[in-house]
């Protein structure tokens, strides 16, 4: 059959610091009966992996500088936070009221550069939470405890939600991607009339995180992990990580 | 449980230009003994809403003007689809090397005006399938006609499949939606901490767009119906057309 199915995980508790992150997966997925098979997809979204990772940074250890200051004027978001972006980033590409959008250091364009302010505990005065330091690898690391754990051959995708410049909402996306395509390439395949297909490269691991994003949820009820099973077996074959995703730089027509 | 699952109908015949494509549908659903549900979700690939709707061109019939001529240079692609392409549009966005994106008529930034020559049936010479004329009225009469038949509140979703800026590989979009929020507002809810959201909007229908086209497939073995159960029932209450998933020009940071 075609199906493709998504499974939102409950009983995750709050994620702190130094949290082995797998182990919190490995528990929820068999409360729930969720043993993973081989070509299962576990999607996680940042923002536990940023937590397990330890990503806080108080504000109140920031000293925003002149630039940090002249930008927070132009987009009315607190100089502090407006400093965390530029450290994060490699380029401003847009700012305009409640605007500030990014391109982080490891490639994504995205409104402050990833950091998130939502749903954070306010143990600590206020703080940010910035994205996973290498969210592939954070991926891969997952990947590897959990293939262990439970001897199958299974593919982990860690999620964030990006805006669009033409379109209004956030929309899931991968950030973090092993044992799968994040990226699949037609390029040779033929249509149905023998014609070169005109769409050569497929964003698998987006199709896949944004529909995990919406059964995640935003709000109060978050569950920040998805397990999705068939997926269609020629993603696995040749798997590429998200960083594939990224249109270089000389191709972005949209700086 | 918190379950969203995407089946793709199989045995859709190859749809032509004045076919009852709600028939079509209704009959590919019955075969399959999938009898949609109050809250199911029928996602329709736009290629087959076109060819039912007769939106095929000739290319033979188009004589390109000197602008179309001389975008054609810069873009290497065919003059007579650029005239198309000038002639669907309100706004050329960028243009370069095998590259042109354009502001639709009806909003979409999209390459080539969302003009499609893949799996076309060579009868008549070249031919182009332009968008549906108007694809919120396509879902909206589709599910007239579904509801109508299986007596289920459903909705209908049109997908296509659109490239982005800083991503590579195409993503499957929502253009035409009747029954569902296209787009769902969190604004005045709260995260745990009792803190205002960071996001506000969710491209609800974008996001279920995008699985579908995954397993509706690209190339030879296209399978482009796809039923969706276990969207969250929050987001039929206040039903909202692809239309609001535009962003408005006045808004647009990147024309």
């Amino acid at each position: 059959v075609n199906s493709l199915c998504f499974t939102a995980l409950a009983g995750l508790p709050e994620v702190q610091p130094g949290d082995d992150l797998a182990a919190l997966l490995a528990n929820a997925l068999q409360r729930e009966d969720l043993t993973p098979a081989d070509n299962d997809v576990l999607v996680v979204c940042q923002k536990i992996v940023s937590k397990a990772e330890g990503r806080y940074v108080r504000l109140a250890g920031i000293e925003p500088s002149a630039r940090a200051r002249e930008l927070a004027t132009q987009c009315g978001k607190d100089a502090r936070l407006v400093e965390l972006v530029l450290h994060e980033s490699s380029d401003i590409v847009r700012v305009a009221p409640n605007v500030l959008i990014a391109r982080h250091r490891r490639g994504w364009v995205v409104a402050n550069a990833g950091i998130d302010q939502s749903n954070l505990p306010n143990a600590d005065g206020e703080r940010a939470l910035l994205l996973p330091a290498d969210p592939d690898a954070s991926a891969a690391l997952l990947r590897e405890r959990l293939q262990r754990q439970f001897g199958a051959r299974i593919a982990v995708l860690i999620c964030d939600s990006f805006g669009r410049p033409w379109r209004l909402g956030v929309c899931g996306v991968c950030i973090g991607c092993s044992g799968l395509a994040a990226l699949h390439d037609l390029r040779g395949e033929a249509d149905r009339g023998g014609r070169a297909l005109q769409v050569t490269q497929i964003a698998v691991a987006d199709e896949i995180a944004a529909a995990a994003t919406l059964i995640a949820g935003e709000a109060a009820e978050g569950r920040p992990a998805i397990l999705v099973r068939g997926v269609p077996p020629q993603y696995f074959h040749a798997p590429r990580p998200a960083a594939d995703l990224l249109r270089p730089t000389d191709q972005d027509l949209f700086r």
